[in-house]
């Protein structure tokens, strides 16, 4: 038999590869795999349901990551998918599979941010699957929201002249994450060298502890703006701008100094000899929204402190540029993340 | 910090603690972990969730257990937990993580499983999560379904003097197990000898590819009846009918002789110095419904060629007992699976 490795697939590689065998067969299932939740009719709303699986040493590193604040993230990442389809996050269910290298007590820490979390977003546990593992710890979390059927905002539904929208800024969580990775270098050569985090709290929270943006879906529903489309930035804007261009076949222009960049990112960033730019479009892990709206909705919501009007949709579905100060043109990339 | 082991609590004893600390907090969630699956209002109907992790080492071994049934029985496991309910099982997603010493060839054989149960149960596959795992295979299913809300069953609403009700047969896919494991030993030994499987193939097929019991379901509505109670047998007879008599707050007489165990699972038991009843009580993975009924109800079913009728529930709550031929009652214990 012919063997071809995994990473001569990718992560998006593997995923179409695996959805392309598959067809929905129920009535009640109105969308499958392709969208941050899938979605079915129970009546007079729509179900939501997501699933994330967070495995250590891939997705975490106990080595800087404490275990409350990995409950609490593995908890909001799912939530923002639901945010992400413009829906109220209901239950959620934990897997966990744990080595006996795990204390009781460990446990009970990530339980505790797992409930922070549920309390946090009102979303209720209510039932999982604990398991031994041969080596680490690997959390699966699936959860499930509810919309109205006419608010549900889905990837493939922007249209040309839609204004391109992002919540909050972009790029603090994985500059977050190079701080962490260097103290560790650091700590692993010179145990007694003190950490250099001081000041830097934002941008360690927004890796170790980030939020779902489920205050901004009460927000929109308060401003009677539906988007046109949406998705949460869990690999980054590139990657997530692609996603809902390409699945809308609409193209894009995003104007490079409209990307909302924290001061504190920007000059941890250059201090790290990263630019900063390039950590909101493909750093990832932010759980911001992405979403577009018709340019009649901008003025309802032009003035909202938290959300950046970055660019528009065209109908030239090849083409998504970012434009500089300059006025040049560039192609936007997906530098995604390669696991295998 | 004090350092208490997994395995002082065991897999019962760390779910008590978990939910020890859980509260539900929104009016849509009806009954949360305790049962085979969560309880959502949805509006006309319930919504069933729940969720189960395979993982390789702990629940399978990939020596003999082929990619193929390895996915169709992730996919059945979680089916009959909606089964559990009285529910009709709808959409699954599946997360995924695995190594690299797995190829794309490997992933289509587990999906290629996943698909057929899709297609045996009617569910489609709307979701999931693949990642990169440091080591071995884990497999995160969870499956929602739909039942009117007059017709669910849960396994605390069981009454004295119900009938102690089960589908199929008992046992086998542990004796199915044995035997595999068995075989495993001689090839280690010796790989040139052949494997004595020959004839075997209901016992192999009742641990490699079980079946949840969706069918059943569907002959409850048609005969009229709703379970008081049920559970899907996962854990063995003795632990689930526990459960029902636990949580239900009742005690159960069961008949050893009208325990149903197939003439091949007793052979191959008694072959292999097991005893069979053991295997029945103990055994698990059998994916059949436990069920308790009223007595009225027993003239609709008295008939049914696929229900055996085992016992009957009493007033007396600490006494759950197995009556044998000779007329002695032995107290009925869970034995329970130790994963830590």
């Amino acid at each position: 038999m012919n063997r071809t490795e995994l990473q001569s697939l990718g992560e998006f590689g593997l995923i179409r590869r695996i959805s392309a065998g598959v067809t929905l067969q129920n009535p009640e299932s109105v969308r499958g795999i392709g969208d941050d939740a899938a979605v079915m009719d129970v009546g007079s709303q729509y179900l939501l349901i997501s699933t994330d699986m967070l495995v250590e040493g891939v997705h975490f590193d106990l080595g800087y990551v404490p275990l409350k604040h990995l409950g609490y993230k593995a908890v909001a990442v799912n939530v923002s998918d639901i945010a992400a389809m413009n829906g109220i996050p209901k239950q959620i269910t934990v897997g966990l599979a744990l080595s006996n290298r795990f204390s009781v007590e460990a446990i009970d820490e990530l339980y505790e941010g797992i409930r922070a979390a549920c309390h946090s977003y009102q979303v209720d546990l209510v039932g999982g699957d604990t398991t031994a593992s041969p080596t680490g710890l690997i959390l699966s979390v699936s959860v499930t929201g509810l919309v109205d059927k006419d608010k549900v905002a889905y990837r493939n539904t922007a249209r040309p002249n839609d204004v391109v929208c992002v919540t909050g800024d972009l790029g603090a969580a994985y500059v977050g994450l190079q701080l962490l990775e260097r103290e560790k270098r650091v700590f692993l050569a010179n145990p007694d060298m003190q950490p250099e985090l001081v000041g830097k709290d934002y941008l360690l929270q927004r890796q170790l502890r980030p939020e779902a943006r489920t205050d901004f879906i009460h927000e929109l529903r308060e401003l009677g703006v539906v988007p046109t489309a949406m998705i949460d930035v869990s690999d980054g804007l590139a990657s997530e701008l692609l996603h809902i261009c390409t699945q809308s076949g609409v193209g894009a222009r995003i104007i490079e100094q409209k990307i909302p960049i924290d001061a504190l990112t920007y000059d941890n960033a250059v201090e790290l000899n990263l630019d900063p730019v390039t950590c909101a479009l493909n750093g990832g892990e932010d759980y911001e929204l992405l979403f577009t709206i018709r340019p009649g909705d901008y003025e309802k919501m032009k003035n909202h402190p938290d959300v950046a009007f970055i660019g528009y949709l065209t109908d030239q579905p090849q083409t998504v540029e970012l434009v500089t100060e300059a006025g040049n043109a560039y192609p936007v990339k997906a530098q995604g993340w390669e696991h295998f």
